[in-house]
């Protein structure tokens, strides 16, 4: 049997994407500008229409930033519409699934991509919560299945977390990781399924917090978006949080958790979570940063913190005036 | 009794500052580059030494990025250091305390401003997580004392939290509003006293689920801080986590609880908290978001979004380039 596509997992393989909603149409632009050519396919008629319209307003807007060389139309030329599943998944080298957060649906629709996707291509949820162990636990290629959740929009938060169930086969997460890094997007595989998987974790957990707040009469939504935009946020854009804390107190993180460490247990004590920062773990961090950062470039790394933090700061004060 | 000095809470109140470790001394920048004259005094004289090194290297950062229109050594001109306590914050119109986290070095030290100054002038702490009620609540002019908690560091997060304790004087809130907000920080008076107070509250919890998933071998530290920086932490510093919610769900922050809500309250209660977004809470933010947000305003909002994360990325390409 010959088979003239792309070998599954290859960098240029074709793209299928089922669900034109927003997640599924900024996936099309991800790849399409990455130069592959995409299928997308809605059993809503409409959804597609909309989002070809979408597609073009950010094709539009990439280039005006000088983010896209290319001309929109050439890269939306890329893009084509499929009028079912079979013939929009049946070439495909890799598929996005990227319908709404519904494990019934996502499960019945899973079997049916594997009934008519080609052999050893990887299908690749949205998903923002659901593990595949959970939504393809009955499908007969499970072993293909795994959970590909991007932030959103994809094509500007250009990191993505690949999260395989333990029946997935190694070589799909390899495949997925291959693909989705040829279309520049990082790509970080969590090594346990865990509800709501890393992004949504950390998302939830300061999400908890700020309504605790909120009902507690604290602050105000917006006085916590305020100091989460131009402080924490800000920072966090520059360097992550485990950095934040090493730069935030000289001696570095090991330090921190010495001296705030307490602090921060008794905050979480009071939401009625108990994990304390044992030594050990604290430890692991620490030799995790320091191989990151030799305590001697400290300091250093401490003003390259601060000139980043200008630079996108006259940035800011440029596109505001 | 005449008194040459402005009136305490003025905004163009000179300044006395009292530790000159890192955050003494972006104080000192934030206040001197207002236009303010600042006072800086530290027990350990070769803090001071190190103090005015790290100001100029500051100062001339910041010109060079265009952040300083004045010459670095005019705005150090306006910062003197003092030889004792006394003389630092005797003629002051606002005090910030930045000694390290320590209750007991906080609570002496504070009483011992309070008695060298001036009747009204307020002072604040730069304390991270000890409330004034604890640190003051023996000093006798506890009533002019609160937290004033910055970012850090403040001359570029230029987002504070002040935190009054019960017993502070709601015109010494007002006071350090006023004086704070003349050195151009956004200023969020937080309405209940609590541990971490806002900033930390938020940054605890997220780093709090960051340690649990290292500890459990989910992802590592690095691969956190990429999520963090190249995904949550660029979108929060441009809209903050009630509105990253808000807009990624159409339908709005009350789609996204209905939808992701309970998902959100399984991954708390794994960490043992059980803080349910009830339908109350669920519409008091959502009345909020609307009062900011029109729901008819919401897609055009969506790409006001996507625009300006793609004015960060198109800085932090030339940035890199």
């Amino acid at each position: 049997m010959t088979d003239p596509a792309p070998k599954p997992g290859a960098a240029d393989a074709a793209i299928a994407i089922v669900g034109a909603g927003s997640i599924g149409s900024s996936f099309a632009v991800v790849h399409a500008t990455a130069g592959r050519a995409v299928t997308l396919f809605d059993a809503a008629s409409d959804a597609m229409q909309s989002a070809e319209e979408r597609m073009l307003l950010t094709l539009t807007d990439l280039r005006e930033h000088g983010l896209l060389d290319e001309d929109p139309a050439a890269v939306l030329a890329r893009v084509s519409f499929a009028d079912d599943l079979e013939s929009a998944v049946g070439k495909a080298g890799f598929i996005h699934e990227c319908v709404s957060e519904n494990p019934d649906l996502k499960a019945r629709l899973t079997a049916e991509i594997d009934a008519c996707a080609r052999r050893g291509v990887v299908i690749g949820s949205a998903s923002s919560a659901i593990p595949a162990s959970e939504y393809a636990r009955d499908v007969a290629g499970r072993s293909r299945c795994l959970v590909t959740h991007p932030g959103n929009p994809p094509f500007l938060l250009r990191v993505i977390e690949i999260v395989p169930a333990a029946f997935t086969d190694p070589a799909a997460t390899a495949a997925a990781q291959s693909i989705l890094a040829a279309a520049g997007l990082e790509t970080i595989v969590v090594r346990k399924e865990l509800r709501g998987f890393v992004f949504n974790r950390l998302q939830g957990a300061l999400l908890r917090e700020a309504y605790c707040l909120v009902r507690d009469g604290v602050v105000d939504v917006e006085e916590i978006d305020a100091l989460v935009r131009d402080g924490l946020g800000l920072r966090w854009s520059v360097i992550g949080p485990f950095e934040t804390v090493d730069l935030n107190t000289r001696g570095g993180i090991e330090r921190h958790a010495k001296l705030l460490g307490p602090a921060y247990e008794a905050m979480g004590a009071e939401r009625g979570q108990h994990d304390p920062w044992t030594d050990e773990l604290v430890a692991s961090v620490t030799r995790q940063r320091r191989a990151l950062l030799p305590m001697p470039d400290w300091e250093a790394r401490v003003r390259w913190r601060d000139r980043t933090l200008m630079q996108v700061l006259a940035a800011r004060r440029r596109a505001a005036g």
